[in-house]
């Protein structure tokens, strides 16, 4: 079964590497001669605006899905209508896409969301922040990132500043969620219509990077996992999903509040490689393929602590004991994400001795407070 | 770091899939447009006759490998002159192609093993018969591998049977143990000297295949063990010994009589993929590059079934609760080795009930004596 994916970044060379064993092969859409899933797998770099290149791309496929969220979506519906089978549905990377088609998607489907208000104009901006006070977050309606394109709007004057910053592009503006932590849940459906979700993923990001998840997250209760669940069931039945997706939440008062979706693999996922019975990557294909989902069940306790910037000597990361190594062969340049070190064991006791023990390593900020210390 | 391995197929295969997320690239050597590794990696298909050829593959590679044990040696020798450093040692290589050199090679090293007489003719035959006894084992010296290459004489008339069968190459003829089971070890040393061992697995064989392996084996004294780990390492000093290094034996009133070794990574550890901390590809390839090797641990309860000449639809196999897939891209031929599912459950008795749910999908004869009923 020939897989064509768009984008062949870390997130499609983990699917690779994870479809293989499955009888899988692939064939990944990037213009990158560094493309990480092109070092593993056939790469073209056949531009999306090209519809020709797109149709000899298509030739042979049997399944097509996307590892960014991000092409044109005349791309994804050109592959969509050229493969048998395409996943999630391009309705899905259309409402992900633009930060207010999904928080107006939350809504109408029953998510509680931050209140947020549309931003146009300096007018509007004003008239935002009147409805939704401060502290407030301004972002890029298209295109964010890790971070990118997003300011947080403290006090009147930040008003000015946010939009010279963003102002060139259309923007929504978020009430500020006082949240206790992050959460992530990592859901996933098949063609079947079968569902399984992972336990929720407690996550920490620095300078608007995901720095460190730990998963099975400490102190979450049935309901809260529970609730954790429904949303992504709001979100299988309104868009007819098919794939993996990733919800990320903030917790206030014991309530998930959704921050934003991912219609695909997701970086928060990555601790299911070595600490879930199968991982984010599998499941993901065996949805699209019509298989049976793979147990979510976790496997001792995970930390997933991303290598950004910098990639510490091989030798240091594989001498933590429980430490699995992922690199996703990218060369250094600050921020960049370049793979990730699992840490994985059987009680919380010995995660957070192990994810001490990796603090330095990772050569970046990793947070004093990780709250692995309790045993559930 | 670029590693060149010497064959291309499934244990190449997944050799390269374990060492693509410690930021590894492979290059193999196989002559077949149908090899397993050639689908997920650079293939070159240059004769091992070719010095020149070989000196063009050997160009630009970091560590050199192995991944079958029958390369000619002028080959092997050829390509550990021409890499940085080339694992395990030749010699090695040498010590096990030919079986007279491997039995004469254990009793130095003080590894007990079946009694043997070198047979080069009817004569030498008669009369190994006569030191040994029947019933015995015919064994060409070379060659033999997944029962190929081999006679049981029980009685008179089977000696020139065995004869006219394998007298064309040099032979060897092997009393008979009559053992209890048959149980192997996965062991690794690495260029830094550190060695770590996976638990005894024991092993299933029908028609001369394995089956069946199931790790860790129940009822195995620590004394068991720590006899088989004595064995290797005793190979490991008497070879200078670098890299995954496979011992099976024969248990025979509580101890260990060694049958063959593998001087690489083997079928008996393909469980170790989903049931140890660190699969022995990975281990191989961190022994080689002179990284830490990673716990041998195992996780869980776990089988691992030959898929043998079928190969069963995907979605039967994958709806097996703890089942994970490993496919090697090969089409079905009898006999034809065509992939494996590991089963990992968290005890034994869910090990059991998964095992017989799978007995009928691997479509070949399975065991129904399976000791995977004992707690331990």
């Amino acid at each position: 079964m020939k897989v064509g994916v768009i984008g062949g970044g870390q997130l499609g060379r983990m699917m690779a590497l994870a479809g293989y064993p499955l009888g899988f092969s692939f064939r990944f859409l990037d213009p990158s001669h560094e493309s990480p899933a092109g070092q593993v797998a056939e790469r073209r770099a056949t531009p999306f605006e090209d519809p020709r290149g797109l149709d000899e791309f298509a030739q042979g496929l049997d399944l097509a899905t996307y590892e960014f969220e991000n092409p044109p979506l005349t791309a994804a519906q050109r592959l969509a209508s050229r493969t048998p089978y395409f996943f999630p549905p391009v309705r899905a990377l259309e409402t992900v896409q633009d930060r207010l088609t999904q928080k107006n998607f939350f809504l109408s489907a029953g998510i509680a969301t931050a209140p947020f208000q549309r931003v146009d104009s300096p007018q509007d901006l004003a008239q935002a922040v009147n409805t939704l006070g401060l502290p407030a977050v301004l972002k890029t309606r298209r295109m964010g990132y890790d971070g990118k394109g997003q300011a947080v709007l403290r006090e009147e004057r930040d008003l000015e500043k946010g939009w010279m910053a963003l102002g060139a592009s259309p923007l929504i503006l978020e009430a500020f969620i006082p949240f206790t932590r992050e959460l992530s849940l990592i859901a996933v459906r098949a063609r079947t219509g079968e569902t399984a979700f992972y336990p929720l993923a407690e996550n920490v990001h620095f300078e608007g990077i995901l720095r460190l998840s730990v998963a099975p997250a400490p102190n979450v209760a049935a309901a809260l996992q529970q609730q954790a669940e429904e949303c992504a069931r709001s979100v299988f039945a309104a868009l007819d999903y098919v794939g993996v997706l990733a919800i990320e939440f903030f917790e206030h008062q014991q309530q998930l509040v959704a921050n934003e979706m991912a219609t695909r693999v997701h970086n928060s996922g990555h601790w299911t490689m070595d600490g879930a019975a199968t991982s984010q990557f599998e499941n993901h294909l065996r949805a699209g393929a019509g298989l049976p989902l793979g147990s979510t069940a976790a496997r001792g306790f995970t930390a997933m602590i991303n290598l950004i910037g910098h990639q510490p000597a091989s030798s240091d990361a594989l001498a933590i004991p429980g430490a699995h190594l992922h690199l996703y062969g990218k060369s250094a340049r600050p921020g960049r994400k370049l793979g990730h070190i699992n840490l994985n064991e059987a009680t919380r006791a010995e995660l957070t001795r192990a994810v001490e023990l990796t603090r330095g390593l990772a050569g970046v900020w990793l947070p004093q407070n990780v709250q692995a210390a309790d045993e559930d």
